[in-house]
């Protein structure tokens, strides 16, 4: 076989299909936040990012690089092996302590992302459990889905957001049956959220686990910024409550919270944990500074909030098509991909705003948009600029402006 | 189903069979590499360290930190979003440059982590190449192992080390059906080297992809530091050159280099590279310093080396059980799980030496062992003070001295 050509005859297939994707080459400053440097065909320019999953800004923030600095200063680099074979540093320890009493758990496990800790946990937890049945909703995010396949443990994806749907699939099968149930708090495509007390009420009812994905929504929703569950006074309920440190922490990393014993299990038998370098030390120092500022500072959700309900306000008064989103997330239907990434590109090249189009498969086809995360750094005169582009945009493509 | 009397249960099988993980919490200091202090007990210890990945001590080396604090202080912390949505910044594209050059490659990609490297290279190779058949060494990692399983694609296991044994499994197939031969240079447990040239004819005459695990070999073999395939004149015969940056170089993340069109077939199509966040922009700044100090020091390795061997040399005079090992990797056989821990104990209660005991499922049963790991900065009177408390603790535990 001939790899090479094949290699290039998909590529050349996804170009045609307009899928081929182009990374943006940004160059975020601090106290510039949310504008960067964009290099671009040998160019660079000052462009304002409006697509960031850093919702709070706190990846820019000095609580944060700070922290980071310091420690990198005092403890070094990279952590130097597994957490079991000398890569468990004491700013380990202290973040796993401050993520638990966050969620009110009793005990949490960080991993080297958000996409490992869900890969793994339900891999485990799918491996290890005899029998157990995964119930998961239509729209988890492919960390969740590979996961659940991974595990080779029996499937049913039941209909989004639909605790009815999540009934009748769980009654398939008797109370003894070991059950678990995944779903996510905020989903980050379309900006909904989850009837997370609905979920476990039927969870409840048919004695199963309940895993809950707050990647959106830690450091977002809650009085103490734990995320929806916390919000919806529900945490208690969540068996294993699963985030990530890369968006609103603003660092990277991911992990679980839950039960001392659970947390344990998938600390003993998590191949995707057990298996890789653990976190610099330097990064958990900053995660844990990140969150420990978001603890105490709810005006910045307030803010966030209000950012974001104005953002949306002012789109539909223009007639944009806005999805319907309840939360921080504000999507723009465009509806193809070639003309979504052209509306990014116009964006971009005529009004130095970053806004990346979402394309298949991170959406289905037809429903490709522009995802806009305003942060509580984003000004009204920002979002002036953004609205204005946003109208020329439209009418330079003639995007049908009723789409939504 | 209770579930978290079954996770107890679980717990207590592992502790019964002494393989219940106990982590080492360790503070490390910059300037005082390869010592730590080690939390125990509400207490804290100073210890020595021999048993890190850092092998060349770069995640304390003020060449790296530096790197990284003054990254961190000007782009700021986390990248805040994927690759594609956001989180491409200018450091990624700096290192993605430093690293295919590095190894003398068209093009490279960086992942979270090595571990997630190989998870997902494998997986989408071998779910998106029509037909193809994987060939992979028994000792192999679990990140490829997982790789591969995860795949679905069929799978032949080839003898550790063997490329008749790996010619004989290629020959069962006709020589158009496309194959992937997936193996490591250093094998970080025993410390053997694979004979890649041989593997490489044996894949060239049956038309089949090679994939090179270099994790445990980069920063430190070959003139430049880029691996053993360097070293034996051969990187150009490997088509896909996979390493980490979280055990040499000092730092955290994997990735791969090969040819412009397979890297962007990855970067395409590979779930855990596009679906998390990419690495803070900081440690993309430490990484690409770290390998522009490694690719420039070749004294450092042959210092690394003459270490090792003189470590090997003093063990096997006092009859201790090294095992062969041809690479910086010491590997000090026990041959049972509950005396491996405790002399870990021993090493780290009355002398003050960190050596992670390394248990099933890590190394096969009645092979447990001290793995240890000289770096450069690991002088004589350490290494004095390592062999004698080495003696004590065998003589202690009355460990048969010829086991090896
Ligand atoms: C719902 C959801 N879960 C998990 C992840 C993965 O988290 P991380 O970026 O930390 O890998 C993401 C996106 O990145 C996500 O959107
Ligand atoms: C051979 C091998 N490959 C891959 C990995 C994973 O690399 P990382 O630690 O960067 O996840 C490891 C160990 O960690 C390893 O030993």
């Amino acid at each position: 076989m001939d790899y090479q050509t094949y290699f290039a005859s998909r590529l050349r297939d996804l170009r045609d299909e307009g899928r081929y994707r182009v990374f943006c080459d940004l160059e975020r400053r601090t106290g510039k936040f949310p504008m960067a440097v964009n290099h671009r065909d040998g160019e660079t320019h000052d462009v304002t990012i409006w697509c960031s999953n850093d919702y709070m800004g706190m990846g820019m923030n000095p609580v944060v690089t700070n922290a980071i600095a310091e420690a990198v200063q005092a403890v070094g680099a990279g952590a130097g092996g597994t957490r079991n074979i000398s890569g468990t540093t004491h700013e380990h320890v202290l973040l796993e302590n401050e993520l638990a009493s966050w969620h009110g758990k009793e005990s949490s496990l960080i991993f080297t992302s958000g996409y490992v800790a869900n890969l793994t946990t339900l891999m485990t937890l799918g491996q290890q459990i005899p029998d157990l049945v995964i119930f998961s909703d239509a729209l988890n995010h492919n960390s969740m889905i590979e996961g659940v396949r991974h595990s080779r443990a029996p499937k049913k994806i039941f209909k989004h957001n639909d605790p009815k749907d999540l009934d009748r699939l769980l009654s398939e099968y008797p109370k003894d049956t070991p059950k678990l149930v995944a779903f996510e708090s905020v989903y980050s495509m379309d900006g909904d959220i989850a009837p997370i007390a609905d979920i476990c009420d039927v969870a409840e009812k048919h004695g199963a686990l309940t895993f809950l994905d707050e990647v959106h929504a830690v450091g977002m929703y809650g009085e103490f910024g734990s995320g929806v569950a916390e919000r919806d006074g529900v945490a208690d309920r969540i068996d294993i409550i699963q985030a990530t440190m890369g968006k609103a922490i603003g660092c990277i990393g991911g992990y679980i919270a839950g039960s001392a014993d659970m947390v344990d299990f998938v600390r003993s038998f998590g191949a995707g944990f057990i298996f890789t370098t653990s976190l610099p030390p330097g990064i958990a120092a900053g995660a844990r500074a990140s969150i420990q500022h978001l603890r105490q500072h709810n005006e910045l959700r307030i803010r966030h909030q209000e950012r974001a309900a104005t953002l949306k306000r002012r789109l539909r008064e223009l007639n944009l098509p806005v999805m319907d989103s309840v939360s921080h997330i504000v999507p723009l239907l465009v509806g193809d991909a070639t003309q979504c990434k052209q509306a990014s590109d116009l964006l971009l090249r005529r009004h130095n705003i970053y806004v990346q189009p979402i394309n298949y498969p991170t959406v289905p086809r037809g429903t490709e948009r522009l995802r806009i995360t305003p942060t509580p750094l984003h000004d009204d005169a920002l979002m002036d600029q953004l609205v204005a582009a946003l109208l020329d945009v439209w009418s330079t493509l003639e995007i049908d402006q009723q789409a939504a």
